[in-house]
């Protein structure tokens, strides 16, 4: 099979197309003939070892895809033998940027028969994150909720989901053109943070509107800057760390605002949840994957065409994402 | 009244003793005849600028004492009058380092006839600070904890508490002669961390014993330290920033190992109690105040030799309590 192997924590230089033989499924395993992988912002940060993990080398990248199931061993991967699934990558093997991948089949998520590949391509990275993060504002009673890099692909999702669930929120993004985009969707209060006035501004919404959540997928002193603006007992959530920095934090803040920082990860959160759970969200996910949860996809390019297609998401990601589809 | 002032937030060098008129009690105050005020890291901090908030100067420092109520404005603050309390001062009033002290009646809490305004002193601060902590530990099922300044008149209650608890313990400590005085309280893992195998020990006994939350009074790097040597999932609560640092965390720990840092404060933590709430533990805090929460007196000074008293126990804080005897 062809797929793409990363010789070096490099980037896109580090990454050629190959051949590879077709690897056989492990207990408990199924192969995937991959329909569409996605390209997501974490394996951007993967491929330049800037991720939370690195694997040993070469290895194949690519966290996401979607395809049917070819092989399986043991009862329940015979059993989605022919099925058509998302699926995630999780421990250390090769990844989704490839022909076939092996993946658990607890990690695979049957799609609806309305579902095409491309759309269960972005299944489970973005939408079910947001997803994820909407629910727990609304656990947490949270009357409003900050978030950062509110452009991304993940947080015009996370927008549009507040929007139907009336939750009011506050929407920072870095760029002028960005604010625009975001009112468009329906965004009542969207902050540049490049703006002078910005910190004030955010301060003033914050207590406006008693916004004591916020997600974050900046890093660096971001978090400090929005406890800084929030209510005591306010909470951050970190999902990404797109500065590559370090989280930076006032004690004083912590202590005598009694705020607190913690941090999400899209694989706790599944391994976290029910069979039962997992099967009712990945329900709704599929739903709205039509609407709220939409992917925009600005470009398939096949195995070959990767390195520079994936170039071009690098310079503009917020423009559409791309589909690897072998 | 003699009272001692502070004319800049520059340490004891900015600390006079000085004559002022007795205040009086606003709605809702009492007017306490100080019988003896506590000297507390926190003390030292605010008068070097250095903790959460600055009062408008000169202000009188000091956050705890016991004495006699005096006088009331008010039904409550009236019934209060001639009764012995501990109390704290939190607003932006002056403190505890006089001889007469105006609190909100709320924020005092009557003595038991065995309990000397000796040990009242310090029945806030660090007595109902390490209650509350142990107790969150027992609420949140943590199987062990971590504490750094395990050799802090603080640490110390948290020790014996978890003691009797048979909570399971690590206690951290910066020098190696600390080691030997919490093992004879009955520590069962004292790690030195400035010892070069800190980290890895650490780690170790966090995976021996399932270490899922941590106490830490230093913040700066620890916290980070803490969670790379915990388990997923756990947790770093942050009461103090002894090292004065900034807490600097690494967003890959947060978001992959699902790990949080939160705040705690006593004034917020009495704040959130119901009546019933504080009064059951003031009274079980104070049945402990003669063992498990003793603080150790090692001198009391009249206001004349505060500033003198008060460097001797800056220069070695883990050796003893100086008490304000007005």
């Amino acid at each position: 099979m062809r797929a793409l192997e990363l010789s070096a924590y490099d980037g896109l230089k580090a990454l050629k197309l190959v051949e590879k033989p077709v690897p056989e499924p492990k207990a408990g395993q199924v192969l995937i003939k991959v329909g569409a992988a996605a390209v997501n912002p974490s394996d951007l940060m993967f491929i330049r070892g800037r991720y939370g993990f690195t694997k040993p080398l070469p290895t194949v990248p690519g966290f996401e895809a979607s395809g049917r199931v070819v092989a399986g061993n043991g009862r329940y991967p015979r059993w989605l033998v022919g099925r058509r699934v998302a699926c995630g990558v999780q421990g250390g093997g090769d990844g989704t940027w490839a022909e076939y991948v092996l993946v658990e089949a607890m990690s695979c998520i049957p799609l609806l028969p309305r579902v095409s590949f491309e759309q269960g391509a972005s299944l489970l990275v973005n939408p079910f994150t947001a997803w994820a993060l909407v629910e727990q504002a609304g656990r947490g009673r949270h009357r409003a909720v900050v978030q950062t890099a509110a452009a991304s692909a993940l947080g015009q999702m996370v927008l549009r989901l507040a929007v139907r669930a009336e939750l009011p929120m506050i929407h920072v993004v870095r760029r002028t053109e960005q604010v625009h985009t975001l009112r468009a969707l329906g965004a009542a209060v969207v902050l540049d943070s490049s703006a002078p006035d910005f910190d004030e501004a955010l301060a003033r919404h914050c207590n406006d509107l008693t916004a004591t959540l916020a997600f974050d997928a900046v890093a660096g002193d971001t978090p400090a800057r929005l406890l800084r603006a929030m209510p005591p007992k306010s909470k951050v959530v970190v999902y990404g760390a797109l500065s590559e920095q370090e989280v930076k934090l006032s004690p004083g803040e912590l202590i005598f605002r009694d705020q607190r920082v913690e941090g999400f990860w899209l694989s706790s959160y599944l391994g976290s949840l029910s069979l039962p759970g997992l099967l009712y969200r990945a329900l709704q996910v599929q739903r709205a994957l039509g609407t709220d949860l939409q992917t925009r996809v600005r470009s398939r390019v096949p195995l070959e065409e990767a390195v520079e297609g994936i170039r071009g998401y690098q310079e503009r990601m917020t423009s559409g994402k791309i589909l690897l589809t072998p």
